[in-house]
């Protein structure tokens, strides 16, 4: 039986577990498209736009492992470019399948639509290589090993992966054969004196912390995770962008801790306290860094292991943990705070919305095993703080931070999962940037409960800025929740509120409809939460801000 | 007086007539935003994301010659790539001003949002070379010499420039001084050996055609074409992509040459029978090549002119229009057929809208001055076709062909000529990808009149493809006609039309209403004009379609 380029590639995403891809279709990419369309195993997801299917691969990825995205030459790779970015930095695999042109006209260096016009050819696969941890132009000559190349770096650095199928050769038959590329085994000697150096640190640590990544949950080791913390008996934190890598409601679970950005409180003290902090794989962007020095720092990396400021390389993360958690001895000794979540909620009938009455009771809608997606604004902040349900999940991108991620990423989570519950938190003015992907909710029949903020602008560039009142932080006003509707979404529970009362009967209509709800939720221009108001003080402390408007 | 970096460069914009600048905020690129909500001669035009920015600021420079962008480090400007490459392909001067972290945080390598994490921060710079025509990291000491180069390179190349703000050094002094580059002039042996060699061959030719390029609009030099026109005694054609760069209501005008692609007829037979083809920077594309030889060519192209095989270069497009007009002898024996135009509008009352129905009442819908545009997709082709009244323009995007580009372009035209209207035509598929952006016309009290063609999906790549009904040609289907209220213009006239009565109608109220207006007009999935059936036959002719569904 022959195969075809595009057809080996399917087959071996399928292997990986992927069964839905995202795109939009155009004439240099109809290969690809045809082939995903004919393909039993796997669903051609259409998108509105191609940042949007890398958005919503990026989402996809996050539930499953890995995500796939297609697009056409030039104007739609481009256009998926921040999208992949993001996946890149935030260690997502995501396989970006581009269609070209055919080998003779690219030879012939002709004025071709979707060309730069210059006779250039190569240009695009060029702009790609920041952010891809491997590419190929696939042949039927190169198409099994470089398969099997793109695979193993995607699965190695956990970063995207570039595959472009010239129109010609993507229907040709694929020559020559390849095995799959084993994961690289960690240096016994090098894993042994890793394992070595930190219990000798952990042991001389009257406290310490283990602070989990979210690199541990895209390697899917979760479960060994909650491993080491049971077996080794000490408290744990996460920072913002690696919340819910560890179970919210495990009883050694002490916060969020927020650096610089935190307001104190025992969690932060405990934390910048430890004599000693574990992290598996936790790195402190800019949004969170100080206070920590390095030497009181273990480090469990993907293939390396820092203890203070020794590095050992060639030993696996999931090496390490195993190692880790069977030698490391027991510590009954070390007691962390219990982290407080975000309290009761304030307000009923027709008080307004504040924010010490929307997020604890967003806090309390949440069911164990939901997916919450949680854009990067001032909705992100408070949130972060939200006690977590069991078996939950909060994934923001808090590193790449692109605002509009939320709602397509939102989209892909649930073709990823849709028998989970999808919660979608997310500003206005990041809601505008990708909104037409509501739309696709209710095409695949998937019932998302989408929040959208609507506080009358970008209230996180408010914040930051020198002065909050600047006119481009200011945003067209639409009528939210009108928007499903009009985007096909046509039985889904809206709302749009404004007071207290209307809250609470729209959070029990949206757990109630058995459809999808989009919820508009109306609040002060400046009302915000005091976790917000402090990143105001530590960043734009100089600017006063009126939060009473 | 101080000025700053930031200051100095809006300064310069402004000499170029950039009024307006569109954007998205960002905390790196405050020092920009503020300086531009600052400045008493240039508006901030706030948009949804920045790709539909980058859209705006080309259809702008359409209008204005020139155009401007303003978008923050790596999301915001990664999002923008695919906009700037389309007005890299299409000779749009767009000013991409980009917002960067300051000296200390780069060099510091950190692990800073908006980044990839990796300790890299020249990578986005890096991605952004094909797309422009020159860039340029501003700081104290560069500014005023870079800021002059880099408009002597945007009006040299008539290409975008990326300009990257540290946000420390936006704010500092401009130190030194430059004096604006001069356009370089042309070499007036080969300007003299050009043109005699331009006269030689259309002497000797007993037919002869000229073809201006959207080159001559883009430097403003329609006017020396319709002199050239008037002297030479010679008729006149464009292809698609250059339509209205000659006024179609010229008596020597002869339509649209339309190549491979093209139903015979008396245009395209007098055109491909000419004697010498007379190019003013026309370029044919991919989609239109074929059947001309080069050896009847002439065309005088930016900076050079090529004469069958003979190139002369270092002669400038206005030097060469200018001693042409002045030195080529009149012809009045050169006669060219009549362009047809699209005919009479067929049906009436509840008749379906058919292509005959529609495409020639948009014909009659227009009007002197007009800004029409067109998205790239099947509605495109039959406007090819359209007679263009006295002083209308017809903007599209047919080199690059992003669609979706013609929405946000579109805004971008209004708010560069507000006084003017402004007439978009779009398919649904391609009005899906940037859809938001309908909501800033109302935002900034802007009246466009609105056309969505609702054919159930791509039908541009149903055409295309191999299987006109496989599923990735199907998208959403949306209320079309319900968005601009959602989207905050409130006070629209918005109709859904399915019939010819209710288009007759719609297009009266359009006509009257005196605000903005938004017509979905609902065809059968396959209905389609005999131009988009010819290009079937031409390019997937192996394809059965039944185009009575």
């Amino acid at each position: 039986m022959t195969i075809t380029v595009i057809q080996y590639v399917l087959g071996r995403l399928r292997d990986l577990g992927i069964t839905d891809i995202f795109g939009i279709p155009g004439d240099f990419s109809f290969p690809i498209n045809d082939a995903i369309c004919n393909d039993k195993n796997i669903r051609w997801i259409g998108c509105c736009n191609e940042l949007n299917a890398a958005y919503a691969a990026d989402g996809y990825a996050r539930i499953r492992g890995f995500g796939a995205l297609c697009t056409t030459y030039g104007v739609g790779e481009l256009s998926a470019l921040c999208g992949i970015a993001g996946s890149y930095a935030e260690n997502l695999p995501v396989f970006h399948l581009v269609g070209i042109p055919g080998q003779a006209m690219m030879e012939s260096r002709g004025k071709v639509h979707h060309t730069l016009g210059n006779g250039e050819f190569d240009l695009f696969y060029k702009m790609s290589e920041p952010v891809a941890c491997a590419r190929a132009i696939m042949t039927p000559e190169n198409c099994a090993s470089e398969t099997e190349r793109l695979i193993a770096a995607a699965c190695y650095n956990r970063q995207p992966v570039y595959m472009a199928f010239p129109l010609d050769y993507a229907t040709m038959q694929v020559l020559g054969q390849a095995e799959p590329i084993p994961t690289p085994l960690s240096d016994p000697i090098s894993l042994s004196a890793a394992v070595d150096a930190m219990i000798a640190m952990l042991s001389e640590a009257n406290t310490a912390v283990i602070m989990p990544g979210n690199i541990t949950s895209r390697l899917g080791l979760k479960d060994q995770v909650m491993a080491l913390i049971n077996s080794s008996g000490l408290p744990c934190a996460t920072i913002a962008s690696d919340k819910t890598d560890v179970d919210e409601t495990h009883p050694n679970f002490i916060g969020i801790w927020s650096g610089r950005l935190g307001i104190p409180d025992a969690t932060q003290t405990f934390v910048e306290g430890a004599d000693c902090i574990l992290g598996l794989g936790a790195y402190m962007t800019d949004f969170f860094f100080g206070k920590i020095d390095r030497s009181k720092t273990i480090n469990i990396e993907l293939h390396a292991v820092r203890v203070g400021h020794a590095v050992f390389r060639n030993v696996q993360m999931a090496d390490t943990l195993a190692e880790l958690i069977r030698r490391l001895p027991k510590r009954t000794d070390v007691k962390g705070p219990t982290p407080i979540g975000l309290g009761e909620p304030e307000g009923k009938g027709n008080d307004p919305i504040t924010a010490h009455a929307l997020y604890p009771r967003w806090e309390r809608f949440l069911k164990p095993n939901d997916i919450l997606i949680q854009e990067t604004g001032s909705s992100a902040f408070p949130m972060f703080c939200a006690r977590m349900p069991k078996g939950s999940v909060f994934h923001n991108q808090l590193l790449w931070a692109a605002i509009g991620w939320a709602t397509p990423a939102a989209f892909g989570a649930a073709i990823a999962d849709p028998k989970r519950r999808l919660v979608l938190i997310t500003g206005e003015g990041a809601h505008q940037m990708t909104v037409q992907e509501v739309g696709q909710f209710g095409r695949y029949g998937l019932k998302p409960i989408i929040f959208v903020l609507n506080n009358n602008g970008y209230l996180i560039e408010r914040v930051l800025c020198k002065n909050p009142d600047m006119e481009y932080n200011d945003i067209t006003q639409w009528r939210y929740h009108q928007l499903p509707a009009a985007l096909g979404c046509s039985d889904w529970f809206t709302a749009r509120v404004t007071t207290c009362g209307e809250l609470d009967a729209a959070l029990a209509r949206a757990e109630s409809s058995g459809t999808g709800a989009y919820i508009e939720v109306v609040t002060k221009k400046y009302d915000t939460h005091p976790t917000m108001k402090h990143i105001h003080e530590v960043i734009a402390g100089n600017v006063r801000i009126n939060w009473d408007r």
